[in-house]
């Protein structure tokens, strides 16, 4: 196996052409597709094409979002890190993750919950309805169903893509039935570079505002 | 499918315990196994029992140089927030990421190459020996493997686990052919959190210091 020679500006390009070629006659509709080759480009594994269901209009709701500079709320530091946040401060929009945070540790330790569940208490909290990048915690997931459920929330997308093998199907699912934009990884896989890949898959289509 | 009711300490657990059940008759290498079970909890891929390849020793060797406090070098910022720096810091070590640092930027736009191969220049200056943790770019691998053979640098262990469509089997392949300590992603498969995945894999195996 030899290594080509190539810029590393074409990487990227280059590896789409090869998503592109490889997925053959797999149609994929053309409004979800470059979130869908982004995250098979994130994860080298095609089982994404099954695996992702967008609820109706959920990417041009999402990008409607992004551009009124909707925040961001992750329920990781890695998915924290793996968002652009040069193109997401261009919208005046920016990413939280609450996991560290000390009132977020000390409601879940006074709850008996996770950190992942009081840190969706506190998105709520917030002053604008979000878009929530879920990539680990299916109790993020579950409680965001709750609050969505009780009216207490208006997420203006739900990416519901932890990975994992206890109650990660089930809880997406859960966000399956919810009348919100969504865009889920059904199944066990998933994960925090899941979430930031749709993201950017995201605020890639929106043009870069000058 | 119902959601389980389970206390969040004990998610990992039985995670863990489902993983080993469905690996059935699959015998993994009891050496390696933490590592490679880590590996599909955090994926949810069954592949990576084939993928994974360890040099001889690559675990025990590894461990030891963490003991000594050896500092880990990762190719992205997504890995460094991945891998457990309390667990890190208890052996006197931590974990750089220079992709964002100027000096890694000017020497890559000057030379024409990637931030990720820069960065691995500037990790040779670093006065101790490394644990490479590379899960995005296989140019980091072609330098590591060009210092390498020069006989510029010893590391202490290279993961090796980039994700991708160009150059990166390739690239993971010439590592495989080195004589030092190594985990390798055979295939297309990797990703950043497999390089963090990994490296925790290791750290939980040592005694938590007091």
């Amino acid at each position: 196996m030899e290594l080509e020679q190539i810029l590393p500006k074409d990487i990227e390009r280059r590896s789409f052409e090869i998503i592109t070629k490889e997925l053959g006659d797999r149609v994929l509709d053309p409004v979800n597709a470059s979130v869908i080759k982004r995250v098979i480009h994130t994860t080298a594994d095609f089982d994404y094409v099954q695996n992702l269901v967008f609820s109706r209009e959920a990417v041009p709701l999402a990008l409607k979002a992004l551009r009124e500079g909707t925040p961001i709320v992750t329920d990781t530091n890695m998915g924290m890190a793996g968002i652009n946040k040069r193109a997401l401060k261009k919208w005046g929009s920016e990413v939280y993750c609450f996991m560290s945070d000390e009132d977020v540790a000390r409601a879940a330790l006074e709850k008996g919950t996770t950190r992942a569940w009081a840190g969706v208490d506190k998105a709520a909290g917030l002053k604008e309805d979000c878009i929530f990048a879920i990539g680990n915690a299916p109790t993020a997931l579950v409680r965001l169903y709750e609050l969505v459920k009780e009216g207490r929330i208006k997420p203006r997308l739900i990416i519901a893509v932890p990975v994992g093998f206890v109650n990660v199907e089930a809880a997406k699912e859960l966000i399956l039935s919810l009348d919100v934009p969504y865009i889920v990884a059904r199944g066990r896989k998933g994960g925090s570079n899941v979430a930031a890949a749709i993201c950017n898959a995201l605020l890639y289509q929106l043009p870069f505002p000058g």
